[in-house]
């Protein structure tokens, strides 16, 4: 079925901004995939076809959704990606970088024109194995937004206080910790943030709620135009943009791969939103 | 050194008011572990001296402090004991019954007059080999506190918001789960609560942190004067509680044993309440 993290990210982005897609896909490429990403208007100049078969992913999670085994990965088209902006993407003001090598996150950051706000995801495979690459290529994000376990790695820290201490020294000014079904955290240099999951009473399926998570946190704050230039950075919008991202990521998990944003409006968004304020408020 | 449910109970508990334990030691036990006690003007007189060995328990906690093993458990004294609540104790308003085998916490129950909020703790082997007895204990109880798996086993749902509902029919109209360094949840038949855990520095020692988070919980709404049939049990004071356990417990965390206890203050435990509402609000 669809997935993959820029489909999330864009699908979660795409009901707060106008969204515009980079990705590689082969030609088995569903119409109706392509159909779904464009009735939420998303751009998608940026969406590369070639020959070949698409990435294609499979896993199996544990009884309590909280472990997961990959089954099979084939990289296929997504092997020789060389992800070039199109011209009319270069001056976005927002940009969210989806997991994939380091080295092709800088280049994408760096085909851009006075970009606001730029962050992105990794994941464990990169910080063990291509550590410098991945230095070299967060120390100008204003933002990263990786999970505990990853955050842990990065730093050499068990303790995530001290895990957070250690990553805003490498260069993002802002930390978005993501924990799974026990919420998220945001650490800037001077406060932090801790939000608590959403408890769903059914999770048919977490895959793709990180970066639905991720889409949300980025989406919000480009709707809110927030620029880091003549804005302060408050904590508080920030805070909001992590609700955001939480409420993407609990949607993404009440049916499978992105069955949930066919139906999902923007009104339910809210509500959910204004839920996170009545169960954590004393 | 100086441990117990007893002990981690009530010196949490005195921190908000009068608190009068009910528990048994043997002749070992130090004149010097009663003088702290004393010293936060915990009332003794139930506190049991027999001849023999006081109960005894050491364990091992992983590198993340998130799991112990057990290395030796000594019942000595405590395999005899049958709580007798001194006269003075019997028109107390608020009871909190530790962890202990559910009969001797019906049977202090029972003992009680007039009580105006009582529940407790219990744990896994309870749960799975003395069920019907613990079922007929907490029928009673305005409350239940436990941790989250022990929450699954007692309901047979993996589902946490399902198994609050579960247990909710089961008596208590407030179930309170600990999820350690997760923070903890507040469930009532028509709301819910979600606290994240106090982000520590250093965890030195969580053996304890559960019941000094049931001191906090019960101090706290004794301090209000708490009364079910005088005040519509409000969400809001009962997650003010919460907050005010999750502080104790992360006190507790801070030093081996009840040594935090030792220095701590009012003004410290209010600070970091707000220190809650600072990384909560949003």
């Amino acid at each position: 079925m669809l997935g993959g993290a820029a489909t999330y990210i864009s699908l979660s982005a795409s009901f707060f901004t106008k969204t515009s897609l980079v990705g590689v896909v082969g030609d088995d490429f569903a119409q109706e995939d392509t159909d779904l990403l464009l009735r939420h208007g998303i751009d998608l100049e940026g969406l590369e076809r070639v020959p070949g078969k698409t990435f294609f992913w499979a896993g199996k999670y544990s009884d309590d959704m909280n472990d997961r085994t990959t089954l099979q990965t084939d990289l296929n088209v997504f092997a020789d990606f060389n992800p070039k902006l199109p011209a009319s993407y270069k001056s976005a003001s927002y940009l969210l970088l989806g997991n994939i090598q380091p080295a092709l996150q800088a280049a994408v950051r760096n085909q851009m024109n006075g970009v606001r706000l730029a962050g992105g995801d990794t994941m464990n495979y990169w910080i063990a194995d291509f550590r410098d690459e991945l230095l070299a290529t967060i120390r100008d994000w204003d933002f990263l937004l990786i999970n505990d376990s990853e955050a842990k790695m990065l730093s050499g820290q068990s303790n995530l206080r001290k895990a957070a201490q250690t990553i805003l020294d490498m260069g993002p000014h802002t930390l978005v910790i993501k924990r799974g079904e026990y919420g998220a955290m945001l650490f800037r240099r001077d406060s932090f943030f801790v939000v608590p999951g959403y408890l769903l009473e059914d999770v048919f399926d977490p895959t793709g709620a990180g970066d639905c998570f991720a889409g949300g946190f980025i989406g919000y704050l480009a709707e809110k135009g927030f620029d880091l230039e003549k804005d302060h950075i408050s904590r508080g919008e920030l805070s909001r943009a992590v609700i955001h991202g939480s409420v993407m990521g609990s949607f993404c998990c009440e049916r499978f791969g992105v069955e949930r944003f066919r139906t999902l409006t923007r009104a339910e968004i809210d509500a959910r939103f204004e839920e996170f304020r009545r169960f954590t408020h004393f």
